[in-house]
């Protein structure tokens, strides 16, 4: 077996197992609300595609050109100008090709901490050697990212921007700045995962920082604003990255489903996502200020808490020296659910932590949800 | 960049843009015949699917547990019992998640020669070195096998035992016996890639060595019997490997397209894929044999080539000095295409081979391409 592995875990798998019980209410996944998918137009799309038999053959690994164009309009649009982008099978997909593609063996990525734990596990898997930086409420700290790159030279920086997974928080203009400068003064790539800024609800929009450098790898993904079971992502990068990771890709997968790519270009040309995209906003919005109206009197005194404009988690820290993970065994007992934060920690976890997710409920169910954590932690 | 990338190219996708032109006959291609698609079919699964929302949420990493119950069944009853399988983003990703798995950088992998290409680009890019394996009408060479085994320690063999990419030969039944029982003297991994064995068009069926050898990795596929654009593959793999895999691919893409699987599920439940493979062997076999029927007055004499019994391809090589990659440009003159054979060795390449696909194109075009090629070769 490769070295990584005997290290590896599968704890996003495993706490998925957590929530299969009816009767749990759960904030520990990362799922968005399958109430709120677009099923019939969906659907339409795929019997519109499959109108075409080509959509059932092989095609080409950079991906559905039809799909690529409108997918580059939509990130223009949003004021990252693209010309071209690859398609990949979900956006992990495209963290993998950009770990086999970046990382030699023994690498270093640096990393917010805490954060994407699929991330952690990609490039260890990589062989790659991880290397936390320190952040705030504002996002990572660039004056603690300066630090890192001059002692530890890492090939690549890894973060999530913008409603961060799991913290909730966006980094400021002005870091998005500074850590542009700091990698192009330094040649290190950064990788601007972006699953979930078009989630917005409240507060105005933060530039990528692909927008602003040029060093910059920018994912992006179907799979919150759409449906991730169609596992479709993209991937913008800069200079001759695209050839290489295309040859990366090939080897993964040879292209990403025909079918799923032809659905989705015929849904984008048909449909307005944009709309669609701002009745999930106004839905996951209410839901957002349900769970943080409902904290003060969930949690103890002295816990502290993030308050997302946008995505999906709010991240909190309780007071003193408890463990989450075994407070989750007790509010499973009482039939509610979250995760606990140490897995999303690449070196030394802070084990008061744990992580909330408020897009699959009600703002209702959360209201229930809530009560009966309090019973747990209060 | 990644040491081994800088060595990989893309050889398949480069050959596809050969066959680009209409008034090109293509034989180059390895691609299922389009016509035969069983498009409704497959447009009516889709619909089906999508009557259940929860076919666009994320999904578990080891597929949709109808499909693998089918799948596991189909092969059971092709003579390979099975309990479970992962289902895979086409076989070519449980090719790149084995050699994940099973490859440290360095291992040795044992290779038939010539060799489907998108293999050996992944163990390059898993770093592994490929040592190559003489092989004659029947297949591999067991003694050479031996010798090999005796002196390069492989983690791992890798052969398309029936109907091989890019021979179109079967490994004999007493040779699979004897590779098993090496494999299990000498704990070397056992890769059976087999995305054409259901394509038999004349001769009877070879038991996979998989029902011989617990020692042995199994690879399917929807692409040739099915629909390649789906992307849908299967691996079968014994002792505590599955476990391993899953954590692989859950790093690789979370999931197969959770769309695609349960269309595929669907179809599978309601139409008759044995009925369907039954057609296109009628229709690839006649194709098959007027390729062979027209070869003795399209090559020069002295040229050999294999007589497949399934599968979809011709491997020919030609007398003397020739290079058929040469030859392959004044072939596009003629508006005729080939693939040289060079790319599909992992050391030496014998220049005056090359491959003919017989399944995109119908006995009068095979006629008419048989005549142009017969231009450039005779």
């Amino acid at each position: 077996m490769h070295r990584t592995l005997s290290v590896a875990s599968s704890p996003v798998r495993d706490l998925l197992a957590l929530t299969s019980r009816p009767e749990v209410i759960s904030f520990a996944g990362g799922l968005p609300a399958p109430e709120l998918f677009d099923l019939d137009g969906l659907r339409a799309a795929y019997d519109l595609a499959l109108r075409d038999r080509s959509v059932l053959q092989y095609a080409p690994t950079e991906g559905n050109p039809a799909l690529r164009s409108l997918v580059a309009a939509r990130l223009t649009g949003r004021g990252l100008p693209t010309s071209d982008v690859l398609i990949t099978t979900g956006s992990q997909q495209a963290l993998a090709l950009v770990a086999t593609a970046l990382l030699e063996p023994g690498a270093v990525v640096a990393v917010e901490e805490p954060t994407y734990l699929a991330a952690l596990q990609c490039f260890q898997m990589a062989g790659a050697r991880i290397v936390p930086v320190a952040s705030d409420d504002e996002g990572l700290d660039p004056a603690a990212l300066r630090s890192v790159v001059e002692s530890e030279r890492p090939a690549m920086l890894y973060l999530v921007p913008t409603f961060a997974n799991p913290t909730g928080r966006t980094l400021s203009a002005s870091r998005r700045a500074q850590i542009a400068a700091l990698a192009a003064e330094h040649g290190f790539w950064v990788v601007e995962d972006d699953p979930y800024g078009e989630l917005r609800y409240q507060g105005s929009a933060v530039a990528p920082l692909a927008s602003i450098s040029d060093r910059t790898v920018y994912l992006g993904s179907f799979s919150k604003i759409g449906a991730p079971g169609m596992r479709l992502g993209w991937l913008r990068a800069p200079a001759d990255l695209p050839r290489t990771l295309v040859i990366v890709k090939q080897a993964a997968d040879l292209h990403t489903s025909t079918v799923d790519q032809a659905a989705a270009a015929v849904y984008l040309t048909h449909n307005d996502l944009d709309a669609h995209v701002a009745r999930l906003c106004v839905e996951y919005g209410a839901r957002r200020d349900a769970m943080i109206a409902a904290l003060p009197a969930t949690v103890p005194d002295g816990t502290t808490w993030s308050d997302p404009d946008g995505g999906m988690f709010v991240w909190l820290r309780l007071p003193g020296d408890v463990d989450s993970a075994v407070l989750l065994k007790e509010a499973l007992r009482h039939d509610v659910a979250f995760v606990p934060g140490a897995p999303f920690y690449a070196t030394t976890p802070d084990h008061a932590t744990f992580r909330m997710s408020f897009t699959t409920n009600t703002p209702e169910e959360i209201a229930e949800g809530m009560a009966r954590l309090a019973k747990v932690l209060r």
